[in-house]
């Protein structure tokens, strides 16, 4: 889906209903859009200017150390709640929402010259106030995931992952149920909304102007649940 | 794609050409075949009896702390060329393929009563013999992916990943090219095979006899790529 560039304080519900009018899109029930972390952030106004700030002592050696911007290390130490690893110029962050991703998600490239852009203050609620304006303006139940593309430990490549989510559960649980030689499966949760934000990094070039896309044909239940389900808290987790 | 169950020996190659039909699915050129792993594992024989297993008394000790099958733990640790995590009952083991995920492969759902199912010794060779029956049966050039479900580390739930690659590039890789913004793009490698994968598992049901699917209008490269390029280098690693 392309849309046009998007500035601070745009609506960007009315960019996205406007763009699937002009090609002909039929929303149907169930069906779910899947956003760019980006739009959503450069509409919320998450975008800082780097002459706006100050590397501290420590975000100036890393830089020096590793040839960085200064003022984009101090950011994204700023954004993280806490550091995981940071080790050979690269850092991966929890950032205070809980993800843990690389430079805790503060993004230089698709952001205007000498700006970064954050991740969404709450993807949650970017991806609840949407999925309410979108249903609105198309008279049926949709489904909505703020996305962004996330490294992983042990595979090269990013892939597409769901930050924020609403008007679908994120998971789907078959624990309990069987499989088809009887046995009872104990540790198949599927992170359906992770699989639809990868499919649509299918459509979601990171050249092209596309930073949306409809999935069509899923089928989402109208869970409560929400892009926070897909952290998995510290307690139960082995890579901290 | 729907496929009658499938024991060992069995032609796969063959028995996916006749569900297509079945389906009246037409094939066109760069359309990607995915695989699901367990019907390769099946076709290939690896299929393990767990009565032939004799568990060591490591397998035994752990078995017994965390109510497992002590012929399963045995079966994963012999399969696990290094083990990564191995606490509070779960265990992340580097295979011999390289893949880091848990149990190393070794499945007991989705197997005949009283055996568990190995990975495939060297998927990419399975999908590189696919790929070659698939193409010359369908008379166009297909991408093939053998998938599985993993987990991963900070998220919750699992998502389908490739493991063997053959007829298209895994990898998409930006760096260098200029964003919208006229930025250079410096760390932006897709895992775009992967990302197949995972779109494929929104078909792909656990409990469904859905093992394979067959993904239309993807743009893909025919490189020479193969699943082992989605595994990071230990030593670029931060998470072993």
């Amino acid at each position: 889906m392309g849309l046009p560039e998007v500035a601070p304080g745009d609506d960007l519900a009315r960019l996205l209903v406007e763009a699937a009018k002009r090609q002909s899109l039929v929303l149907r029930q169930g069906d779910v859009f899947v956003v760019a972390q980006k739009i959503v952030s450069k509409a919320e106004g998450r975008i800082v200017r780097l002459d706006s700030i100050e590397p501290s002592e420590r975000a100036e050696r890393w830089a020096a150390e590793y040839h960085k911007d200064p003022r984009v290390i101090e950011l994204v130490l700023r954004e993280a709640a806490s550091i995981v690893r940071m080790e050979r110029g690269v850092i991966i962050a929890k950032t205070r929402h809980g993800f843990v991703c690389a430079n805790a998600g503060v993004d230089i490239s698709n952001a205007p010259a000498e700006t970064a852009l954050l991740l969404p203050e709450n993807p949650d609620r970017s991806a609840r106030m949407l999925q309410e304006q979108l249903a609105r303006a198309f008279g049926v139940h949709v489904g909505v995931i703020i996305s962004d593309t996330f490294g992983r430990p042990w595979r090269e490549g990013l892939v597409n992952v769901a930050l924020g989510v609403a008007g679908m559960a994120p998971l789907v649980d078959y624990r309990g149920q069987r499989d088809p030689h009887g046995k009872m499966l104990q540790a198949t949760v599927i992170a359906l909304a992770d699989e639809l934000a990868a499919a649509s990094g299918l459509v979601m070039g990171k050249l092209d102007r596309v930073p949306a896309a409809v999935l069509h044909g899923v089928t989402i239940s109208e869970g409560s649940g929400s892009g926070r389900d897909l952290i998995r808290p510290a307690e139960k987790d082995l890579f901290r």
